[in-house]
């Protein structure tokens, strides 16, 4: 059986920092556990800190393998309220087969469909989109700005902020990525980081300024938002993907705007607002089943283009949830 | 009569960017105005901003004079409810005498003594402390880390913290003003910024890490406690006098910390906080009179002093409060 780990620590990420080797297939369930076998497997900027230091929230990363979360449909069950065939939802190793504890699998309904979308909108990046927007405080005729704003996250941040009246400015790169923000999305308009002149074509989107910034990617979103952010604005900071690359120093511009301006910038980790789940995703599942919520996944056939396929995604490649499918 | 202008708009800030011109005397006072003496001048870090770009809170910055917070006695009044020898707050140009606006000036109790503590720990300075930390959401127990540990600031906003059973940390610069921050205002530890190492230093002094960060100067602080701030910490982000002077980007080498660690930044502007003024007040005026809060008074005596006086304020020079005394 292949399974992917890490070839050593690195600076930065690419390709070649990641190997697929032979592994022992996994041991049967023991009590308490399962065995799965991997459907989908969700490419998410955030690994990428732990793939670098091996150094993440299970003890797996610091002997250089690579797990994430993936979805998958139990083979072998040892656990109580678990059955052979249920999709099930777990962190493992990016291979084709796992034994997982059933205490942090997650059944997935069978109403799912596909069951993918526990990894994108019905999951940790819808939860994340609705959990940064409640932190806000948001106001119907503010204005947001959502940066990253097709990823899985950002797409969401946006629809939501629409929907609770607000005018919303989204940041992406490339112009089909902001063609697809507009036209598909909703977004009252889309600033292509790619292109001269961020701040001047944001000044001109958001004549009233930015209320609030969702911040997703780090000093691009950062900056820009900060050069039209108002007073007592608010920064959700919900992720830095344009910086988990590396180690370096941040450098920011327009610092100085959250003192002058009385920003409040606030960090949060979906994780730690479990009360807030079911409200989230309550409107999240009725919102995909009404059909007013829209979303993307990009989906890449075959364990073995795992590490291309999440270097292209931390490039900032394709629109929306990324996923590898196996089988 | 001698008038302090700004020679032009300058980068950096040096004595020479400053003037000290021949000026006709101020007009007698028109209805509802006062003519004053000026008795001290306040020398605040945030004016340096409005010294570069001439673009302050009010119209006399565009024509390159020189303002600031004054504590003046009246010498003709026509305006009801001030009389001649009453001593007043007062925003107006570095100079002998001044006609101002009865409007904006502010009578002081006669009881408050010297005067000049209005510009200080029972002024802005004080109450911006009270305000912080109040917006802070203190617990005690925590630890607190201040920069401008000895500034007029810093060294209240660190008293009041103690008082709220808080372990307090100051961050200053050179061997000296440590020394004060520990045996006068009664702070657990002070770390010398101008010393190697502040970040290893800050490791043993804050065991426990660091909850709050009262943050009054820039990188220095804010890299140095973001590098032990705790989950869910809070930056009370009060100045950037580091950066004042300058235009230059901000550079943060532990930035990240701010999404990692879920921490909650701040900006604040005091007068913001009118409503919380009069509680300030009534503990600060406690403190003084009972004896418990600490304040220092720096003065220079001579209004041909003021340029080199601020600009050396800038640098760091000196403990507390930084007056000019006239007269």
């Amino acid at each position: 059986m292949k399974s992917w780990i890490m070839r050593g620590r690195s600076e930065t990420l690419t390709p070649q920092s990641f190997e697929l080797v032979d592994a022992a297939p996994p041991p049967p369930a023991a009590e308490g556990e399962l065995r799965v076998r991997t459907d989908f497997i969700s490419l998410d900027p955030y690994l990428s800190r732990f793939m670098k230091t091996w150094v993440g929230d299970t003890p797996m990363w610091s002997e250089g393998d690579v797990n994430g979360r993936t979805v998958a449909t139990v083979t072998e069950s040892r656990a109580e309220g678990f059955a052979a065939g249920d999709r099930v939802l777990v962190t493992a190793r990016w291979q084709a087969e796992n034994t997982v504890s059933a205490a942090q699998a997650q059944k997935i309904a069978p109403d799912i469909d596909p069951p993918s979308l526990v990894l994108g909108i019905l999951g940790a990046s819808g939860r994340t989109a609705w959990v940064g927007l409640h932190l806000a405080d948001l106001k119907a005729g503010e204005t947001l700005l959502v940066s990253a704003a097709t990823g899985p996250v950002g797409s969401v941040a946006g629809q939501l902020a629409k929907r609770r009246g607000l005018r919303v400015i989204g940041i992406a790169g490339g112009a089909d990525k902001c063609r697809y923000a507009v036209d598909r999305l909703g977004f009252d308009a889309c600033l292509d980081h790619r292109e001269p002149d961020l701040e001047g074509r944001l000044a001109m989107a958001a004549p009233a300024g930015v209320d609030v910034l969702f911040e997703n990617i780090g000093q691009t979103g950062l900056d820009t938002g900060l050069s039209a952010i108002n007073e007592k604005g608010r920064i959700m900071l919900c992720g830095l993907a344009q910086h988990y690359n590396d180690e370096a120093p941040m450098t920011l511009s327009h610092f100085r705007q959250l003192l002058y301006r009385q920003v409040r910038l606030q960090g949060f980790r979906t994780a730690d607002y479990l009360d807030l789940y079911p409200a989230a995703t309550a409107e999240l599942l009725a919102g995909v089943k009404e059909g007013w919520l829209r979303y993307e996944e990009q989906v890449t056939d075959g364990l073995e283009h795992a590490a291309s396929a999440y270097v292209a995604m931390l490039r900032g490649e394709g629109i929306g949830k990324r996923l590898i499918r196996l089988g």
